[in-house]
């Protein structure tokens, strides 16, 4: 039986820092701060910084609003070190946000990184030890309305587990999952967290580059006859990728998934947050860290991901025509 | 020395049909009827059969304009046997059409045929012996402004050759070079055809699928960073394909070539003829007789064009999004 590595008290007086204040990270404090957590912001976006700073976050989670106001923090103003971060950054910002956090590290400061996306633990193991990286993946959704305001999807869930494959890691892992459930935000160790975060890798990798491409949302995939032609060898390349990075994923099973998602009604008439970065916002897109990742794994093993490394390319071009750069 | 086949009174005395009264259908019918020649026009697009029917073919080459009435028919309104057909429809449509004018092929008609892209020769070999067919490409262009009534360029010109490789067919090709020169179209006969064929499709299969997938023209595509790593593996499938079809294709060179082409700068801010007919029209494109004729070619031979097939099959996404079906 897990055994509970920290108390009620230790619990309460951890420094937490939750770096990136947009939605999802809005979302995570103001739930951790309510449930009486010692929770810090940071980011570089002063806007929101000073919205925060003058009236707190303010969240609407499904029928329920929820109002906190955690200290937030440029990322050079931030001095206590850090007992625990909780990673919400872009992507492509999660190394330069480690880099001005550094000074926030200390040897057992533990990493909670729910991105979407594959290849962060790669940027995460130069700044911390493997043994206090976790990684996992999350279905709560959430939208900036403006400053300072955010709203949420009702529910959620968090799936997490430890990168190293050891009993302090694990129970650590579990730890932490008692820590976001405080916050309410339904957590759950997950033995295999690594497929999760592969599968859901492609479910953006095929309907966010498709959707952003294509300018349509999934439903407008979905009646395209030619969709499924255009999945498979997606699918098959991360597959690939996959089996070298340690993780079996069978393109056949993830093919039915993916079939299943998309013809979630939830999720089939909504536009994709690679769409509403890279064609509403006119902002740079993550799929370096989507097909781009399967396509670096496999160079590294002398093979070739020719339709990865084309749509990568393809979005990059559409990214160097509508980003005034 | 080429001695020549075909006397004047010969030439004035065949009946010849332009199938298809597009607008290169008709800068090429109008000029020939000016010869002298007995041109027929073909289609079945009623309301520009009736406005030739009713006003002629009006023409604006460059600085000059020109007038002809040339008969023009339905496909089975024609009835007179074709000593020439001199094609003009859309890559899509030429079965479809072969398929309406068979009853006007007699065992010694001749067609010439001018297409952009690849694979044409297949389906004109199910309807007329292979010594019969003279493959081309013609850097003629032109724009229908209203139905009667075309613009073109103020000059081009055209390479022929036989497909058969025999000396009847090569004098055949240059009677129908000079037959084409009395209409002033600058034709010539070339020794290697074939080679032109998959070099101008190079450029087709690269600027016009990228063009119309990103939706810009060719300077939008220079102006990324990106552009020339999405160019090689394009470049490299049609060199294998181009292998297997008997055609020296180096792919490094034809990837200077395009770098020449792209930054020509009469080509440079023109939305290429994919665009026109998907974004801005909402028709269907040729996309099949480029990238997909490149990935057909390699999956007869038992090979994979992962990056041909995948532009294809977002192509033909993209026109299932935007063409009311």
């Amino acid at each position: 039986m897990y055994k509970k590595q920290i108390k009620y008290n230790e619990v309460i007086l951890m420094n937490i820092y939750v770096i990136g204040a947009g939605a999802m990270g809005s979302l995570f404090a103001a739930k951790l701060a309510h449930a009486g957590l010692a929770i810090n912001l940071v980011d570089e976006w002063k806007t929101q910084i000073e919205a925060v700073r003058s009236n707190g976050i303010h969240g609407q989670i499904g029928e329920n609003s929820i109002t906190a106001k955690p200290p937030v923090y440029l990322p050079h103003e931030a001095q206590e070190p850090a007992d625990l971060m909780i990673l919400f950054v872009k992507s492509m910002q999660l190394e330069h946000y480690l880099q001005k956090v550094r000074h926030l590290i200390k040897p057992n400061t533990a990493v909670i990184c729910l991105l979407n996306g594959l290849g962060h633990e790669m940027i995460l193991e130069k700044y911390l030890p493997r043994e206090n990286i976790f990684l996992g993946i999350t279905i709560w959704a959430a939208g900036l309305d403006r400053p300072g305001v955010f709203h949420s999807s009702p529910t959620g869930n968090i799936e997490l587990q430890n990168l190293v494959d050891s009993a302090e890691a694990k129970h650590k892992a579990h730890d932490l999952v008692d820590l976001l459930n405080r916050g309410d935000l339904n957590a759950v160790y997950s033995e295999n967290v690594k497929f999760s975060i592969w599968r859901k890798a492609c479910v953006n990798g095929t309907s966010n580059t498709l959707c952003t491409l294509l300018e349509t949302n999934v439903a407008g995939l979905n009646n395209s006859e030619h969709h499924q032609k255009i999945l498979r060898p997606i699918v098959e390349e991360f597959a690939t990728a996959a089996k070298l990075s340690g993780v079996d994923l069978d393109a056949a099973n993830i093919l039915q998934y993916l079939d299943k998602v998309f013809h979630n009604p939830a999720l089939m008439h909504h536009y994709p947050s690679m769409y509403q970065d890279l064609i509403k916002n006119h902002r740079p897109t993550e799929i370096d860290y989507l097909n781009g990742a399967v396509a670096k794994i496999l160079q590294a093993h002398g093979m070739a991901a020719p339709v990865c490394q084309l749509l990568t390319d393809l979005i990059h071009a559409k990214e160097d025509l509508l980003i005034i750069k």
